[in-house]
Parts: C-alpha cells; sequence; structure tokens
C-alpha cells in the first residue's frame, strides 16, 4: 500500500501526480522535453535509457512502463530494449548508444564518476554536446522518477497488458496531458 | 572544465539552466514549488533537507548553495544547517524534522528502503501526508539536480562568499526568473 493516500487504481506515478498536482506539471513537461519533443536522439533511444536507468535503480513501474514505450517507438526493433535490460552496455546497439548507456549508467551510481575520457568516447562516436546533455539528464531526472514512485511505495501494476497499453499511450502522444 | 560549452562566469546548475533553457523551465518551476510556495514546512526546514540530500551525494554547489539558503531562511536558527551537515539525523532539531531526514536520507539511497515504520513515526511525530509527500520528492529532486551539476561537471565557484549571495537570492525571489 502506498504510504500516502492515493486514488486507487491508478498506478505508479501517475497516482502521485494526481495528489499532487503543482508538482506533476512540471515533472511532466521535464519528461515531455527530454523523451518526446523534437531531438537528434529518436525517442526510441530516448526511452532505451530511461529503461536502462530504471532498470538498475530496480524501479519496476519506471521500468516496465518505458520499456513498454521504448517498444512502441522501436517497432521493428523493440527487442533491443529486452537485450539492453539483459546486458546493459554490452547489449546489440550501436557504438555510440553503447557509450551514452555507459554515461547513464555512471549518473545513475553519482554524477561525480563521470570522466572526461566518457564524455570523449561519446562525442568521437558521432554524439552532440546537446545529446550528452540530454542523456545525462535523463540518467538523472530517472533517478528522481524512480525513487519518488518507489520512495512512496506507489500501486505498481503486475499485469503484463497494463503496460503494454501505458507504453503505447506514451509513444503516441507523451507526457502532458491533453488539453481538456 | 565542463563536459559541454558553457557560458563562462555562470556557476553550477545557472550554467546548465542557460545551456538548455527548454529544461531548465520545469526544473526551476519544480524546486520553486518545491523549497518556496506555500507550504507547512518551512522553506527554512525544506532547504535542510535539500541540503542533506546534496551533502550525501557529495555535489559540493547544491550542498554550499541550498546551506546558503536554508541559513538566509532561518536566520537567528541558522546554525541548525552546520548542525545537519556534521551530524545528520542526530543534529539537534525537532524529532519531527529527524523523522523527515530519516526518510530524505533512505530516499538518497533509494526509494524502496523506505519502510511503512519510517513513514508512521513521522506522522505520529506531526507529518501530514503532504509534508511525507513533499519530503519524498525534495530527496528525489535533489537526486536529480546533484547528478545533474555533477554529471556535466558544471563550474563550482570556490569563495564561500559567491554562496552567502546566491542563497540571500535563492531564500528572497525562489527559483522562477522574474519576469523581465
Amino acid at each position: 500500500m502506498a504510504h500516502i493516500p492515493t486514488q486507487p487504481g491508478l498506478p505508479g506515478i501517475s497516482s502521485l501526480f494526481a495528489f499532487r498536482p503543482e508538482t506533476a506539471k512540471p515533472m511532466r513537461e521535464l519528461a515531455h522535453v527530454l523523451l518526446y519533443s523534437e531531438s537528434s536522439l529518436s525517442s526510441g533511444d530516448r526511452e532505451v535509457i530511461a529503461t536502462y536507468v530504471s532498470s538498475r535503480n530496480q524501479c519496476v513501474f519506471c521500468t516496465q512502463s518505458h520499456a513498454a514505450a521504448a517498444r512502441a517507438h522501436l517497432k521493428e526493433d523493440a527487442s533491443i530494449v529486452d537485450d539492453v535490460l539483459l546486458n546493459g552496455v554490452n547489449a546489440s546497439v550501436s557504438d555510440k548508444l553503447k557509450s551514452l548507456l555507459t554515461i547513464a549508467g555512471k549518473v545513475q551510481k553519482g554524477g561525480r564518476i563521470v570522466t572526461d575520457e566518457d564524455v570523449a568516447l561519446a562525442k568521437s562516436l558521432g554524439a552532440t554536446d546537446m545529446e550528452i546533455h540530454d542523456t545525462v539528464l535523463i540518467a538523472a531526472a530517472f533517478s528522481m522518477f524512480n525513487r519518488y514512485v518507489d520512495g512512496l511505495a506507489s500501486f505498481t501494476p503486475q499485469d503484463p497488458a497494463d503496460y503494454v497499453e501505458m507504453g503505447v499511450r506514451m509513444a503516441s502522444v507523451g507526457y502532458i496531458p491533453p488539453k481538456s
């Protein structure tokens, strides 16, 4: 049971967003810019980074929901998601994405362990300054989202089907609720 | 030197906010709601929680700047800040604040280790559901801000005087820049 009274039936972060709309608004906006808005990194790759960080933080709700969003974005390449969940930076992905996952994995542990060499390698493989920035901030932001969801023990659905539907919605409209 | 080209002279997170205004906007808004907007927890206590988490993450820029903001809010009680930095949950603060610092310290390590007992103790000492929520989210958000600042190796001023001025400004206007 969640540590605070949340609306029954709402899963994970949605129940916390409903509890405190004033903080939900900027958190949704941050996720939307980082994962869904126009970027030279595809939304699929960005959702893979978010999934990887959430998995390392053992946040089941965020891992399952963002894995589903990544699969919805990646379509025929969706198997990348399970490869990264299983094999981390040794997954069969591009060297550039591996170098970004390495940076994200370090940020998940702590910002101070990212080295000049980690960043130089990513840049030599084609990562732009903006892509480095966004990778670090996606990993930092999921270090927040994961702790928020689990620190309040919000409801984690057990039925995989719930996440498929969630992921399809996240991949199609992003993270800002449509104006009613 | 920062891992991405930031504007010389801008300290810490300000240099990153200038690099990426699209993510700066929701991050500033989140900090403003959590630390500065109306709440039953004083801004002084909320800045102490932010400082405590930043210190545990060894983020010098965030620790120094939020310690300065906490001191500016707490005025004659400013010595609490150094007491918490030195002694953590054994500092001479109220039992309620100790129970919230205990929860924040657990969230800093990982959301999953917060227990029902931690939350029950805080509630028995007078913490409301909203205060529990905000404590968890402040600790989660600083797990993001700290990783963002250090993961990109942003400029950390060495002159303590820079932080005093910063803290006074943070305590007087909060985190959303005034409309020009």
